[in-house]
């Protein structure tokens, strides 16, 4: 359950695994999203758990005594560290007691800091986030967000059509294309988002068609792959199994997917995504390139942003 | 409205604004994530848009082609690069491109790759994500993500308090103090999150007192900055004059705090968290923190999974 399975546990191939520490003075999501990327290129003997690997995320680490600590603990399991630590001192310190107790060790934040810094002319804080007297978020960028995330989940499984109209992206798509998932991902983005489920033999909502129809997105998948989904889900929802045969076997499925073709069909202005084997951060991101790409119209499909 | 302001736009800021290309095979968001890290470091200028910067995110990127065609535009425009590329001789040709047009750049992905690679002594794939060919995505993992995301839109707000008993984590904290995009965020993280309102007079649901003490977690919030952000909410959402006192002058605001401290102090076991000033990954790092190490009494405080 949770991020209780994904705990340590005592075993064979946990004993025999390599660990990645991962540190930093902050919350530890930007070393984890860069090693996260890494370990992809190695899914070749992770899935098979060839090569297995743990990793432990130290957050919070602004004081070089804890972080001596977590370096010494390394060294004693042979793990390799990946730090973000924005005060150089506490970077040097985990640079040199690395080096001295022979843990192999990476530096995520110093390079791409020092490479902005000489790119702006502008010298680093040196100040970790959180630490006491930094901004207090209340930007308004802080505010968009929130705000998108409460109008995206009023917004779930087709809710208040009559919103619309104030949706920056909506989603359609049959059951278990991914709307929601996808949807509260673009919210934390930024994005207020509405989805709308497309069931065989029930109309969409008029005001669908009265938005503007470069923000409608259809989400289409793969026929074998979608009955799989809804398979699992049936099971794990203890659907009867009459409902489970409407929703799950293959002539229903085949049939709402071909319902939902030509609904895309009708509407050609919607850009019509395929999300079969996509994690839910790759559909976004083809989304997100799309949709800015129709508003700016650059020669190079991009996402801009200031700062 | 969402990314829409994010847009770039023309003007004399922008003319004299640094710019930042992001380039990467697959999302963007790792490199995306590392850039902000950094710009973090630049706050102190950033803010008064005494070193205004833009970025610009180039997702999808597999081809020599494009990848040129974007040097060669930030050369034009004097932006720095920072990408993310596994096919090595793709990030050959970027070093290699960098160099010739003078564009300073910053691999994100090979130095921590390479690390992993030799402390695992396995040599990575090569292969970006969405590469065709590559693994379905329809991970235990994913089916887990998912159903923690669904699970926790319908908890949202005090919502079916008969499921409480299935929640990883829930969270209880008077209005806007952020519960529910703190939820959403730890969904997509693998948890399920129920979230309960503290609302003076109102009495809490049986169930709450029913569950594991040690899941349920507390927010508090600074009262005057509360105030500010229910006074921004009562504005946006049009209150009248007489919901709006009630809801945000500070009278009410301070018996409001003081009402779910008194119910904090009832359940000692239940860790209080200030959100004062904390973005929501950071709240969430703390939460996740105290989460984990509750459930394995480490000698260091961590987050592990395995792969
Ligand atoms: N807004 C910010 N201001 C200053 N430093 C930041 C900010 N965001 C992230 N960082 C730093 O970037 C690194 C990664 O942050 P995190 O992802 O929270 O671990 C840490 O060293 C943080 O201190
Ligand atoms: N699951 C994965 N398998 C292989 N490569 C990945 C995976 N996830 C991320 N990457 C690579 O890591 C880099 C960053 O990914 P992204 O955050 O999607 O831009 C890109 O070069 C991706 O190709
Ligand atoms: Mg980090
Ligand atoms: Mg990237």
């Amino acid at each position: 359950v949770g991020g209780g399975e994904q705990q340590e546990e005592e075993g064979e191939a946990v004993m025999s695994a390599k660990s990645i520490y991962m540190v930093s003075d902050g919350t530890g999501w930007t070393a984890e999203h860069s090693v996260n990327a890494a370990l992809g290129q190695f899914d070749h003997c992770l899935v098979d758990r060839g090569c297995p690997v743990n990793t432990h995320l130290f957050s919070g680490i602004d004081d070089s005594e804890r972080l001596l600590k977590i370096i010494t603990q390394a060294a004693k399991e042979g793990a390799m560290m990946v730090y973000t630590l924005a005060d150089p001192s506490m970077g040097e310190a985990a640079k040199k007691a690395c080096r001295i107790w022979g843990v192999p060790s990476t530096d995520i934040l110093g390079p791409i800091t020092e490479a902005v810094a000489s790119h702006l002319g502008v010298l680093p804080s040196g100040v970790p986030r959180g630490a006491p007297g930094r901004s207090s978020h209340l930007t308004e960028e802080y505010f968009q967000r929130i705000e998108a995330i409460e109008f995206t989940i009023k917004q779930d499984d087709g809710a208040l059509p009559q919103n619309l109209h104030k949706a920056d992206i909506i989603l359609a798509g049959v059951s278990r294309t991914g709307k929601t998932p996808l949807s509260t991902y673009l919210a934390h983005k930024g994005y207020k988002v509405a989805n709308i489920p497309i069931v065989m033999g029930v109309g969409l909502p008029k005001t669908l068609f009265e938005v503007d129809p470069e923000k409608v997105f259809g989400l289409t998948i793969n026929q074998i792959v979608l009955q799989t989904i809804r398979r699992a889900r049936a099971k794990s929802l203890g659907f009867s199994d009459e409902v489970r045969s409407n929703y799950s076997e293959m002539d229903h499925v085949r049939e709402e997917l071909e319902f939902a073709r030509k609904i895309f069909a009708n509407n050609p202005s919607w850009p019509v995504i395929e999300v079969t084997g996509k994690a839910i951060e790759e559909t976004a991101a083809v989304i997100l390139r799309l949709y800015h790409d129709r508003k700016s119209k650059c020669s190079m499909p991009r996402i801009s942003k200031r700062y």
